[in-house]
């Protein structure tokens, strides 16, 4: 048996910072402005080079993110770092651009009832509204970010065929998202289902445009990210202290915690460009600023108690 | 690129159990000898066939496992499961053998150090030490494991070069022992190192000879069991509820969870041949039983709280 795994592992990998939206809007209190604009101040010390800072939503539907025009226009920006936001329609677009976001997202899934649930329309119905956005953010120059949740299940579906995922990533793809973040939502994937959902769906979406997004439910993100590098997988979304996760996954474990990866890639050689003394001062900050514990085993283990 | 990560996969993977002792041994509370007994009772149920029991080790040095004895004699043993008890020395084996262990484990370190620290001796004179426990052992058809700690770096030095691992491993596996356990005893271990490590040591020591015990202090060790398994490790030494850990080790995180590595196994069309239900009652039981939170992500997604 020759020794193949591994061999195929690039450079560098990019870390996308998702701890600043995807994490605290999960949170249960909800931060203040100048949380989460520190928050992302101290990101942008680590070497990251993409962080989500915000959403243009219905503040009644998510109240977390309300604030995310004054986070905009608060943050001092740093060159080299894009400061991307979430925008699920052309009204969310609007504000994202006059906020001044350098890359927008837009939020589809694989799975009927999450859509219904989570955006309140079908699949086909979010394509058709994200249509208009993707071509305005364009107009613009500004790129856009397609994600997908319920890659691997659904917490009303359980299990989702890959073909549904290969549908949505390749239709997000040819709307004209550069990127397709593949979002495992409630973290039931296990490595070899992701990554044969990667070697699949690569046919039609080249590698380079795809990134993984898994959460740590069932304590598999890592393995799972493994498993993808090497099929060409070479962007990853993270949470600085693993903040968030999917309310609706049970344990509600969080996403996937930017220490642990940098750990693991940096460990391989794989160059992320991040400084882990710096990330783990962001992470000091917000878990002591939300009064809440780190769930990277990174920071648990390096952060002096 | 051809997809040839993950094409090497077995049809089944062996766990072993190390909750009722590496797990136990270092929590801070004693558990009394019928928490023990009802623990390796209820982890008797699940599937599992090999058992850590106990250790016949210095009640001074480690009295979490003075009743190890009385533990073996309690126990209602299930047929198909094997009780295994370590055992550093003569006078410990021979409590072992009295006892009924199935099979007996000698503890050796790639480092100096901790070698020092743990069993007071250096590693030449802890192999010399192990020799005649492994003879009388075997001549009395007792089968002996021998585990190597510090595989990836020790609390006290850092990195250990694998050299030593190798050196450690081939002369335990020469003397006798028919299954060699490489323990990552704190955690650092990242997927490369660790595969680097197994492609070079199967070359002196069979990989069928081969287990892994990584501590997952850094969030690492799913990833790393990842990295070998198709490098022909099948055997996965995991403790329920992720319960221990290296009490030398930064954030003092578990062992690998049972749980986790169920999950991820099965999930790959891997047979552990473990109910998850009768884990989860056995993990249930042990952390109510000792007041403590599971370390398992699987556990704390599936258990209702």
């Amino acid at each position: 048996m020759k020794p193949d795994f591994l061999s195929n592992l690039p450079d560098q990998i990019t870390l996308v910072e998702v701890g600043p939206r995807d994490g605290l809007q999960n949170q249960a209190e909800i931060p203040s402005t100048e949380t989460k604009v520190k928050l992302i101040e101290l990101l942008g010390n680590t070497g990251l080079t993409k962080i989500e800072a915000g959403s243009f939503v219905s503040p009644k539907a998510v109240p977390q993110m309300a604030d995310s025009a004054a986070v905009f226009h608060q943050i001092r920006r740093k060159p080299g770092i894009r400061y991307t936001a979430l925008t699920p329609n052309l009204q969310g677009l609007e504000a994202a651009l006059s906020a001044g976001a350098d890359e927008v997202a837009i939020f589809g899934s694989a799975s009927e009832s999450f859509s219904q649930k989570n955006i309140q329309c079908s699949i086909t119905e979010s394509l058709k509204r994200f249509e208009p956005v993707v071509e305005k953010a364009l107009s613009h120059n500004v790129p856009v970010r397609g994600y997908v949740s319920c890659v691997m299940g659904c917490p009303y579906e359980g299990v989702i065929a890959s073909e549904a995922v290969i549908d949505i990533a390749h239709t997000l793809y040819q709307m004209g998202c550069y990127e397709i973040s593949l979002g495992d939502t409630i973290g039931i994937g296990t490595p070899l289902k992701i990554r044969q959902l990667v070697e699949s769906l690569r046919k039609v979406v080249p590698s380079q445009h795809l990134a993984a997004h898994f959460h740590n439910t069932y304590g598999q993100a890592l393995a799972n990210l493994l498993a993808v590098i090497d099929a060409g997988i070479h962007i990853v979304d993270t949470s600085v202290a693993g903040l968030g996760g999917c309310p609706y996954a049970a344990g509600a474990s969080g996403n996937l915690a930017t220490e642990d990866v940098v750990y693991m890639l940096e460990g391989m050689g794989i160059k992320t460009g991040i400084d882990m003394e710096a990330l783990l001062k962001a992470a000091t900050f917000i878990c002591a600023r939300m009064g809440i514990s780190s769930r990277s085993h990174v920071g648990t283990a390096l952060i002096p108690k």
